[in-house]
């Protein structure tokens, strides 16, 4: 270890420990405080002026191998960021990084840790920074931007590192063994295990959370000893290339080389993810963004590990609730969340035709329908609290499924753009709900990505269940969730998550949102279903990022 | 958990405690004995009995599917088995297992040990039965078929079983979360995580250790859940048979579905294992055989994760050594175990043109290739002690090999087949060593499969070691070993075998040997270079056999 890794684990070691436990634990624990005014008074505005100054010049990252200069970022609230990045000559850049490796290799688990939690800190300590760069990159409201991009996804990166720390130490690292040999002498032999990496990972970003989807595969992979080349969005470059020079920083004043972490930025319509997944020096993926894609990824890189993230639909079955308002008004701030741009919005809502029970009342399905449209039009009622709550469209093809979604079965709810009086071109758009029937499964099969979603008259709640069983089984989702008074039909729907392999809410009413979870205890997805292959994070994310090689020898 | 599985559990709590903690401490240790005496004075010719009992008859199996009766194993000792098993509709097949596993799910994973630890308990008493199948289906001779093929392969299968329980539980079943919301109430919520399977395992076993390679993906998938269906190789059936029966009345005894295990025996040139891994149900493969079938798994199965064990090109490095003669026999008897049909045996041995210092002699290339022939001659001189060490040949590939490498280099040592008294048909063959120079790499850098080593020339114990590190990254190997007296030379082998990706074992001169790996302790091969891509057993071994599903409410 060299003397500067030595000091970031004397200082980080407690954060390691405890981040360890949380992971076994899965009781509430954070490091990185979610609130703005706990970074100080002066951090906001230090934070706006720090990002006002990337903007319009080149970015500042020194690595080999550039051969131009790329980037045409537009924030979807309408500005033109005007920042450039370096572009890579592969076949210089990717050996540069692996000669970074062996050392990294040599340092061990406890090093690697120890740097990447202090790289952590600074990025934590830069958060408003992070928080202005994700909000004008995704789309995302300032305060969703500050959160998801900055302390949570810390807390997803923070994650990665202790599970992989966890996995690589869970052997010894040297050991006596000694077999007897009854009369004779025993055998008595020394043995050193060595966590040794792959060989160097490679990021896709995606639009959407740039740094949140992205820290765990980047964290995960460096911390088992991988070098990882970074492939943002082209419409969300700044958050990483951020997040890559305070890594690349960090490394190099522990002693390492900065190599070790790389940004990959393409030009237009290069398709630079498919060249780089191809090359026989990349050994582990990280992918969130379409099903296409990552299926392609999932069978045309056999010399990697994949781990993907793709579309889903997630469902929700209503059957009966006792606190009627607090699960509309969860409903609708679970639809309008950054207009539903999340992988983890519902888009399925099964209710029984015959209605539900609501509070001891029945409520048919046109009355729980139009029940839920005004608790949506009471929720965004305000454009400031809109605003606040929904994001600004980042891709057309969100736009085009909501004009393709009014002609969808009864439209409960139509979709209307707010305007946004800072940025009057941007596009924030509010959720539209329209009611089809359980048999039109052509219509809920498949993603729908952005603020839609359907209420699906079911037959009864027994045909919800089973419906979504196996809707989920063959077409994925990411999250799910149930309202039931009745402890059998909580259980049956438990009993269908577990056999389609979806993480479960039940009657979240209150403050806890399904499209959102908690690092160190949620899982998110689980990879036991067609929307993702792996979850983060969990023992199956980071085993595979290293092998162990053992010396043995007579003592 | 079932009533018999509580008792099992209680029975084996220890046991299973002590297997986790040794996969962590890796020293010593082993419950099943590897001296066939410890099994009782009458196990020896009872084992005998039962075994006979086996022959020219079918087998008692009754599995869901079977739509015609095949097997045609003969001995490589010469005799017939005449023994035919079940053959699978996998229409049937297939849907009875997957019905066999919501309740194996929802048991947990310490009812999952306690029932498969009680499984290998009962192998274990059954060794003497297996030794001798093991014996005539491998050809190993009967001391080796005994250790190799029973308490070896228990350990494996006891190994996986406990890296599935440490994986499954490395996060509470259950937890309470609570998140502080400043001046309002903190937000509680309770989680559940259960482990859940990804579906059916497909085990396809070797010919050569059909029990000791079989075990390890077979325990490991059931004990996170999965069903099994095991396809053996079309000479070594009996000895999975007999595992699978004794898993299937285990799972019967305590109250799951005997089904969650199956045979699938196929006619001859049928290619069943090539079928089942394209069945959508076969969510994961173990697979131990050809680069050739292996590297296809891996590319045509993607529905599946596929766990390949393939050839590769087993090196030693000799410099320099202190005891000669303790080197000569230990390299000797690596030579010769099983007739060198281990995917362990070394096969090319680097040594300086210039020779090398013993004992502080200088031994020239020459000498040396004289002396190790000696050895060899020496430990197979006597017949009984030949037969004993040797095994017959299990596939004229073998015999084919060796007589293409008669005219390979210069011979050292010629092979010849020992005549073995009880069986006069079989084919012992003792190792031919041939010397080529490090040019003649189109000669080296292919497996041999079978009793042939080259001793290969190189300039320099430098160009040695470096040829070993590119050549074994390129073509892979399982096991490695170094000679040396210095130790910078140690300490550069080892950095060249942590790049290649492979286990090193230096200076072996006494009784353990760089084709053996002891369970527990010992990782076997490492998934790091072409010979594997995985080892037995590691955390990455287990971790993606199952996942992790939550459901969480408020309390």
């Amino acid at each position: 270890m060299t003397a500067t890794a030595e000091q970031f684990s004397v200082r980080h070691r407690e954060t390691l420990d405890r981040a360890v436990e949380a992971i076994r634990e899965r009781a509430f624990w954070t490091p990185y405080p979610e609130i703005p005014k706990a970074y100080g008074e002066e951090a906001a505005s230090a934070g706006k002026l720090a990002y006002e100054g990337y903007l319009n010049r080149r970015f500042p990252l020194a690595q080999p191998g550039t051969d131009e200069l790329v980037g045409a970022e537009r924030s979807p609230y309408g500005v033109d960021l005007g920042v450039t990045y370096p572009h890579p000559d592969l076949d210089v850049l990717l050996p540069a990084m692996r000669r970074a490796m062996p050392k990294w290799r040599d340092a061990g688990p406890e090093a690697r840790a120890a740097v990447l939690i202090e790289a952590l800190a600074r990025l934590n300590a830069r958060t408003h920074e992070i928080a202005h760069a994700v909000h004008h990159t995704s789309g995302q409201a300032f305060g969703m931007a500050f959160q998801a991009g900055g302390p949570h996804a810390q807390d997803r990166g923070l994650e990665a590192v202790a599970y992989a720390y966890a996995a690589q130490t869970a052997q010894v690292a040297a050991a006596e063994w000694e077999k007897p040999q009854g009369p004779k002498p025993a055998l008595h032999m020394a043995k050193k295990f060595t966590a040794v990496p792959r060989g160097i990972g490679l990021v896709i970003g995606c639009n959407t959370f740039p740094t949140w989807n992205s820290y765990p595969g980047l964290f995960a992979s460096l911390a088992t000893g991988n070098a990882v080349v970074v492939k943002p969005h082209p419409n969300a470059v700044l958050p990483l290339a951020i997040s890559v020079a305070v890594l690349r920083d960090t490394l190099a004043e522990a002693g390492f080389d900065p190599d070790l972490v790389a940004l990959a930025v393409e030009r237009p319509g290069e398709g630079l993810a498919k060249t780089l997944a191809l090359r026989p020096e990349i050994r582990i993926i990280d992918y969130t963004g379409s099903t296409e894609f990552g299926v392609w990824l999932e069978r045309n890189a056999p010399q990697a590990v994949v781990y993907t993230e793709k579309a889903g639909i997630n469902t929700v079955v209503v059957d009966s609730v006792e606190d009627y308002k607090g699960m509309l008004g969860n409903l609708a701030f679970s639809f309008s969340l950054y207009s539903g741009q999340m992988c983890t919005t519902p888009q399925n809502i099964f209710v029984p035709r015959e209605g539900i029970t609501a509070a001891g009342e029945h409520k048919s399905f046109d009355d729980f329908a139009a029940d839920l449209a005004t608790a949506v039009d009471k929720l965004l009622g305000d454009d400031a609290r809109a605003n606040a709550l929904l994001g600004a469209v980042c891709n057309p093809g969100v736009t085009d499924r909501l004009k393709q979604a009014e002609s969808v079965g009864k439209t409960v709810l139509a979709s209307h753009t707010v305007a946004n009086p800072d940025y009057p071109a941007a596009e924030v758009r509010t959720p539209l709900i329209a009611a089809i029937d359980i048999t039109d499964t052509d219509t809920y099969t498949g993603e729908w990505f952005g603020p839609i979603s359907f209420l699906i008259a079911a037959d009864s709640t027994d045909q919800a269940i089973e419906t979504f069983r196996e809707t989920v089984r063959d077409h994925g989702a990411i999250t799910a969730a149930v309202y039931s008074t009745d402890d059998d039909t909580i259980a049956k729907t438990e009993q269908a998550a577990l056999d389609a392999g979806v993480n479960l809410s039940v009657n979240l009413t209150g403050a806890v949102y399904v499209n959102q979870s908690a690092a160190f205890s949620d899982f998110h997805a689980t990879g036991a279903n067609p929307a993702a292959n792996a979850a983060l994070s969990d023992l199956a994310y980071v085993a595979s990022r290293f092998r162990v090689v053992q010396s043995r020898r007579h003592i």
